[in-house]
């Protein structure tokens, strides 16, 4: 099944391959209802899932049931909001009222939610349809769920969001949200595929999902495109009193900032990140080709002598973890993977002086990047080392991830490359902190130039 | 030397006592000089600082030039700045440009800043006088630096903002500005018998200021009078994007608010916080006196159920402070005195996991103490356990302070009580989180009122 969604074999297949925008101008004109479009979703599933396993939680019934109530107040002729009658998948370590939410963990297994996280509710208000919740890895860190790489089910899809970019690159649902604090977004996002954007930390709230280390976590959104990863993010940014980390301010216009031409053509720093020599030669050989193929626009840049970034960020990662899953583990300390019971025993370790050292270097790194951005409208960088990995165990490392997600910049996985085993391979690009929309329409302006340049 | 405010027996003791905001009126008017009003610090400062020993660094010369500045500026007729011609005392941990600032430490000895703080700057733009920088405790914690009482110089002025305190109660200075992490700015008001306002946390930008601990670290002002200290807060009040704590937003009109009448008469609750037995009888008389002269204007509070608050806020201190102090630490370990090395390495003990815990507690505490202001303007608590201890070498306790730092909820202290020895002591009046104009209201009615009914 390569490239599922570039091949489609059916009409649902064909409907799927749209992409979210434009099935939403489709669904707002009434081309299109939102139940036929569930139901398409629904007959995808039907056929991918039993080998893909990219939903913890799904009924039909439910998807159509709110399909149907939108295409009535539709064609009631009231207002639209902006996604509309667009079904999306959520990853199960957010919030759904009424919805099991069980965080990948046994211990919550038949959790259901009295409340929306802040996004659903958002989500809910924009017109979207809940399709249902997908697989995340155990509490959003490394051990497993179910999850198989669309491309070849022998692959592992990545994590945490292992179900989020599976469902969404094996066309079952056109977008999907997720969650990275290290690399939980754009590294399944190069593994299947599909764009994944990582927002700016901040900038949309994080209410209502399960924390895991309030100073990294990031919502994050897969889609088929950068402008329909613009188009979900938009509707997700705002401001929630009750998540510090969001501030009151205008919202960035990402779809049309996305989809606007740009002023100047756009500038590229190549930066090999730490242990870049890590990377599969397929990598190397990818991002080079890129560098050179877009000459004088692109100019490499040293990453900026901080190599213990990533002992830094695991250092906040784990001592908050030891914090935000302590009733978790009191509760059943027994059914926790010995990879989350190792991070948990790591993270009691830290001293609070180291750790809130470590928090200084968010601050340090963006002045380090400042001046790298001062030359460049965004840096080029693998997504992943390489193609998924063989095997469902390991979901792959955040090498490439977890220094974006430790300075907060917005990063984005394009899936630009694949490997000779036919296994797609992610072209990272980040921008600077809160320049979310200059990123997408650098990253939609590349994939453009890129592809152009392919064909001719 | 008792009362010495009060007492005034020549004309710069009766120009002192006037109160900061007395002297602002004549100076913008021309009936008085900055020159002239300096002359008279200078004068008080001459007579009593061999036995208080209330200034860190002094330069009467540097002291005079700015006043004369200040003169022929108001004399050019340009506009004037709130506290146009106003010296201020500043405590030695708050950095001045080009004015020694030694942070109570040999470590830090000679140590000459480049830059002013936040405050500084804004004092200097608001027409205020830098008078000179008072004797802060070692570090701003308990180690005592050389400052006596002015009531009684066998006595201890209490700290860590004892020079602050103290050359405000001795008359020297009309205003001056400390810090509280713990109880440094009520306790020494207290001790002092002056007015004491630790404002909300996050109010006052701290940016240039020796951070010991940065979540609970607060400015806080001393004056003769509530209204003298709403006029220094409201000008050191403010954002600096520099400190997360403070936020954009509207100014609070603390002088304007403290000098109108209240709507209606306030309510206060007599909260008798953890270990209030330890109190010294004469404040447990005086705190029960006060109630009984309120009437139904007061009721009794139980404490809202944490009792290791304590225990919280020094986990916080300690460990902020462990890293805070760490470069100090390397420069002058053998410098530093054994108090303080002790509160380091019981710093460094404290886990990542359990400082993070504990900072929970300020919301909690919070939604508890909210319950409680609903149904009164401000709660009534003693400022300290009692008179100033005797001695020089313990500053006192900061027990009844603590918690209230740890809420970040405005407190001041009142100069309202006088023990049998003939030392004063504070009564503390707590008001809700960013709510400092109405507190400093209340608090100014409540003087009034007291006063108005001891006399009668």
């Amino acid at each position: 099944m390569a490239h599922p969604v570039k091949t489609p074999q059916n009409t649902a297949d064909a409907l799927l391959a749209l992409g979210a925008v434009a099935l939403r101008d489709r669904l707002a004109s009434g081309a299109l209802t939102a139940e036929a479009l569930v139901e398409a979703c629904l007959a995808r599933i039907a056929a991918h899932e039993p080998q893909v396993g990219a939903w913890a939680w799904l009924d039909g019934d439910h998807a159509i049931t709110q399909a149907r109530k939108l295409d009535a107040w539709r064609q009631a002729g009231r207002a639209l909001g902006p996604l509309h009658g667009l079904p999306v998948g959520i990853k199960d370590i957010i919030d759904t009222k009424g919805i099991p939410t069980a965080n990948g963990t046994p211990i919550d297994a038949g959790r259901v939610p009295s409340t929306d996280a802040w996004i659903v509710t958002r989500l809910r208000a924009a017109g979207a349809i809940i399709l249902g919740k997908t697989v995340t890895t155990e509490c959003a860190y490394m051990f497993a769920g179910k999850t198989r790489n669309p491309h070849n089910p022998a692959h592992t899809p990545g994590g945490s969001s292992s179900g989020s970019a599976a469902a969404v690159a094996a066309g079952m649902v056109p977008l999907a949200i997720g969650t990275q604090t290290g690399g939980s977004v754009i590294r399944p996002a190069s593994y299947c595929g599909v764009v994944g954007l990582k927002p700016s930390f901040g900038m949309i709230p994080r209410t209502g999902i399960l924390p895991q280390s309030p100073f990294l976590d990031t919502v994050g959104v897969f889609a088929t495109s950068v402008a329909d990863a613009a188009l979900l993010a938009e509707v997700l940014a705002g401001h929630d009193p009750a998540d510090t980390a969001t501030e009151p301010a205008p919202m960035p216009r990402l779809l049309a900032t996305c989809l606007a031409p740009a002023p100047v053509t756009p500038t590229f720093a190549f930066l090999r990140p730490p242990e870049y020599d890590s990377a599969d030669p397929q990598m190397q050989d990818a991002m080079l080709e890129v560098s050179q193929a877009l000459g004088e626009q692109c100019f490499d840049v040293p990453f900026p002598g901080f190599d213990d970034m990533g002992d830094v960020r695991r250092r906040i990662n784990f001592a908050e973890m030891s914090k935000c899953y302590f009733g978790l583990e009191r509760r059943g300390h027994d059914q926790m993977s010995d990879i989350l019971r190792a991070a948990m025993v790591e993270g009691r370790g830290v001293s609070a002086r180291d750790y809130i050292a470590a928090l200084d270097w968010r601050a340090l790194l963006n002045t380090a990047l400042d001046k790298i951005f001062e030359r460049c409208d965004a840096i080029l960088c693998p997504a992943a080392q390489g193609p998924a990995p063989k095997g469902l165990e390991n979901t792959g490392s955040a090498i490439f991830n977890g220094i974006w997600t430790l300075a907060g910049v917005p990063a984005v996985s394009l899936p630009l490359f694949t490997a000779e085993n036919g296994m797609p391979m992610g072209l990272q690009l980040i921008g600077p902190r809160g320049d979310d929309a200059r990123l997408l329409r650098n990253a939609r302006w590349l994939t453009e130039h890129l592809t152009s340049t392919q064909k001719a």
